[in-house]
């Protein structure tokens, strides 16, 4: 887009520019505040003053907080995508990476606590329905759960879940401070072995 | 206790009834009430209302919101435990109800969500310390798991982790809607075979 944001009190922003910049300043937001949560006491004015432009400027891109919750929670679901996709590569794909994707999701978690409970507050980011549509991070466990199932036999439906339960169970328990956050344990739990399909 | 709440405007409760009644009736509003949620818009003073007794009343039990909130997530706990017990008796206990427990602990999170929620926003309320106290919840799974790391090898620590945190996944990715709920696979994702030590 080639629009200009007009008027634009403080800066100017190429239209798409200013969308990116409003969720990289959401991002940010979400997790350097004291408040921590999953970014409920987060105003879309609050957005606007970290970019320098209007409420009006940001009511353009997100006609209300949801919109921008929605897409900050879209946002952070492609990133953990980017990390496990990352992780597996790293342990050399297929089967092996598996694992490292289960542990690489823990981490992410831990690191980006706002956003993963966003991501998470948000019932539509991320669905396992047999034929609906996919993000990346869904696709991704899909086909690992398949491999796996190819394998070592098992349903790859049932398989996927077990892995993103242990994952996600995991993540929940340590940012909730109900188990203690340490890094070596995250790999003896998340161990793709501890799946049966 | 013998003393009688005075005054007590409209009711009069012995002492220790009057704290049962009062997380009574928090546990009932916390799961009837539209919000949803953990507990965050529950009032110390919609408890009395719903008790029939004055604000005042409470506070000789709750000195503030955080104090019944740790209450009902305690009772919350000790409830989780008891319905897993019956879980793992019905199942013939031992290795066999290990995973009894497992499902019980995620049907429990979808009976009771508001509750499931409250005990995890609780730090207090549940740990995995290997000398610390434990509630009768964790102690249940950690005998589970050492009887399961004793049948099949593998640590006990780490067989304790899996299996909570893979009950715990489930429950909470079918709490947010991450995945439908479905009865059946419950049990397929919660199998003792699923997890390695």
């Amino acid at each position: 887009m080639s629009t200009l944001e007009s008027p634009a009190p403080k800066k100017a922003y190429h239209h798409g520019d200013l969308r990116a910049a409003l969720i990289d300043a959401g991002l940010t937001l979400l997790e350097t505040r004291a408040g921590q949560g999953n970014g409920d006491d987060l105003s879309l004015r609050e957005v606007a003053r970290a970019v320098g432009v209007s409420a009006t400027a940001v009511y353009r891109h997100f006609p209300d907080k949801g919109a921008l919750m929605a897409a900050l929670a879209a946002e952070g679901l492609a990133r953990l995508a980017v990390v496990q996709h990352a992780a597996s590569d790293a342990a050399g794909g297929g089967v092996a990476g598996f694992g490292a994707t289960g542990a690489a999701y823990v981490r992410f978690a831990l690191a980006n606590p706002a956003l993963f409970r966003l991501i998470f507050a948000n019932p539509a980011s991320f669905h396992l329905h047999p034929d609906g549509q996919e993000d990346d991070a869904m696709a991704f466990l899909r086909a690992n759960a398949a491999l796996l199932a190819k394998g070592k036999g098992g349903d790859a439906q049932v398989i996927a879940l077990q892995a993103w339960a242990i994952a996600h169970g995991l993540a929940m328990l340590m940012l909730d401070g109900q188990v203690p956050v340490d890094d070596a344990l995250i790999d003896r739990v998340i161990d793709t072995d501890a799946i049966s399909g």
